[in-house]
């Protein structure tokens, strides 16, 4: 089948072998899949990739030095079942699932493996138990998003019991246009979101950021603190630093930038006893000054992914119409266009999220 | 009055001006005054220590340029009541206070201020709302201890909900033994502790800890797994890691170090999920890795001092028996021995909580 592929630290366009369903997987055709930040990040540093996997004891490892065929974000069409299944759905449904393949004694991620292409190939092979079924009224390129979208949906959850809080979303790139999102959805705010590109500020609230800063000109915490600290009240008085008296709306900044130094500037600029979400991967050694979290009294809850119920509670929040991710999608492309998309992501100010249709031709549109 | 006193950068004996209390203020005599290893850091970085401070939004301030009599862990007597206060406790009580300083706009810490000394000083100046009266039982030595032992209850507070969380403890300086006694008064358990010092071990067993580790010959993680993993569940295998069958036992590691590195480890041995609860406080700029927080989805809890009736509580533990302190307590020193003690607290073999009676001479016994 004809798949885009990393090889050799390169993405090439190729014919590889087609997948073959074993016990509890399903053959499904790839009908659309995003293409994520992070597999930008991993064709650059793969090396980096698999030893910190390996270093953090994660069961999901590939080998750089053979193919890998990427792509992890996928609404897909089911074609055949491998030997043994349940079949509890009929041929041609369409279909969303966590990218996870579970095997008898061990666990791969679809798009990070050897033996498993993902969906910047024609086909793929899921673990039946996964699939969740696309509703009918559900766009496929909206269903793609179930994967990115889940990610905030999780952030947010991770975030601990909110109340009042007034967040900060640093980064408006996919991830943090998805914690935007599911604050939204949660009714939680203002949201104040942060990003340098005019575009990615539209749209941010285009996906419902109240307020939105470009960082080269304001603050994003002095906007927390315009919208969190009660009017006659001085954060930093004794008063108030003692808890006497009416208090601040607490801080919960997300960190969707994911590169070294922003860590250091949230503890600089964050207030006293916020909570901080990283949720952008930063793959780089990073520095930063533990006394400044320590007077602030900081938390940082470092989160990956998403649960079962958080991916299939996404899918439904899309196809209802809770989530509105359209505007999200800026771009898609056929399968030898693979490459040129991934080039044309480094650029902020044009494409959010584009969506590879492997089973055609066509360059980016 | 006598006291020892940090003048550029050096610590010397010398006559200082006498405290006079003001409004809502008691003047105290100083019996006991325990040395904190944060003294001796901010000896040393006290320029640092500032700007941290000052960047952090903190309201604490000084001038290192000027006199700073340090000491806040503290047993004192009522010598005086400045104008117009309420006099609740007879003149010769014996107090424990929170060493802050409410001033009518302003907040200050007692021992890292220039215009009120601490207790390295024969007399002192305290918040008449802030004082605790020492019960009759409870000896001067112990009651000094009780700012430091609301150091390791703070710590447990913070770490939020324990359940059947096996503890792991870093460090086993008069902070880590802290934080031990705290865990063992909630009956929280086994501890592990670890530490390079026999001397230190030997401490955390007398203060409760079940496990004890030289991390030269053993990793503390390898010891929680032993005690946190069911028989017969392998913490890797992808069951266990979906959250399927019998899970591992939380993690919660207390970082009671605060020198360059350790959060990096912390990193690198933590198990999936753990929570870290930053104690020790690392004043230089440190480095770390992001991606491995977020591929084990670690949290790290910065905390700081303790809450009012954080430090009432503890108080109330050590007079009734359920904190036993008394082996922290390993030396005493009269004024004149102050500089001496600071220079035999760098060394982990000898001592861990030397005591001050700035009311007398005398070298450190």
């Amino acid at each position: 089948m004809r798949a885009a592929v990393m090889r050799e630290g390169k993405l090439v366009v190729d014919t590889v072998p087609e997948p073959e369903p074993g016990p509890g997987q399903v053959l499904v055709k790839t009908l659309a899949c995003g293409i994520c930040g992070s597999d930008l990040h991993v064709l650059r540093h793969v090396g980096r990739f698999v030893e910190v996997q390996e270093r953090s004891g994660s069961p999901f490892t590939m080998d750089p030095r053979r193919d890998v065929v990427m792509g992890h974000e996928f609404c897909a069409e089911i074609l055949d079942y491998g030997p043994g299944a349940q079949r509890a759905l009929p041929i041609g449904t369409r279909v969303c699932a966590m990218p996870i393949i579970l095997g008898t004694s061990s666990l791969a991620t679809v798009g990070y493996a050897n033996d498993f292409p993902g969906g910047y190939g024609e086909r793929m092979v899921l673990t039946e138990m996964l699939l969740l079924p696309v509703p009918e009224s559900l766009p496929t390129s909206l269903a793609a998003l179930t994967e990115p979208m889940a990610v905030g949906m999780h952030a947010v959850e991770k975030a601990g019991p909110i109340a009042d809080d007034v967040p900060i979303v640093l980064g408006c790139g996919p991830v943090g246009l998805a914690v935007i999102a599911a604050l939204k959805l949660k009714g939680i705010g203002p949201i104040i979101a942060a990003d340098f590109s005019p575009r990615r500020r539209a749209l941010a609230e285009a996906m419902g950021a109240d307020v939105v800063v470009d960082p080269a000109t304001c603050s994003p915490y002095q906007r927390w603190e315009e919208l969190a600290v009660p009017a006659g009240v001085d954060p930093r008085s004794a008063l108030t630093l003692l808890g006497l008296g009416p208090q601040p709306r607490p801080g919960l900044i997300f960190e969707c930038v994911g590169v070294p130094g922003v860590l250091q500037q949230i503890l600089e600029g964050a207030p006293r006893k916020a909570r901080v979400v990283v949720v952008g991967v930063c793959m780089e050694s990073d520095r930063l000054e533990p006394s400044l979290g320590i007077n602030k009294e900081l938390n940082l809850q470092f989160v990956l992914g998403y649960t079962p119920e958080e991916f299939a509670a996404t899918l439904t929040a899309l196809a209802d119409g809770r989530i509105q991710a359209a505007p999200l999608v800026t771009g898609t492309v056929g399968v030898d266009g693979i490459p040129d998309a991934f080039a044309a992501l480094a650029q902020p100010e044009r494409h959010a999220k584009i969506l590879a249709e492997p089973w055609r031709e066509g360059r980016l549109s």
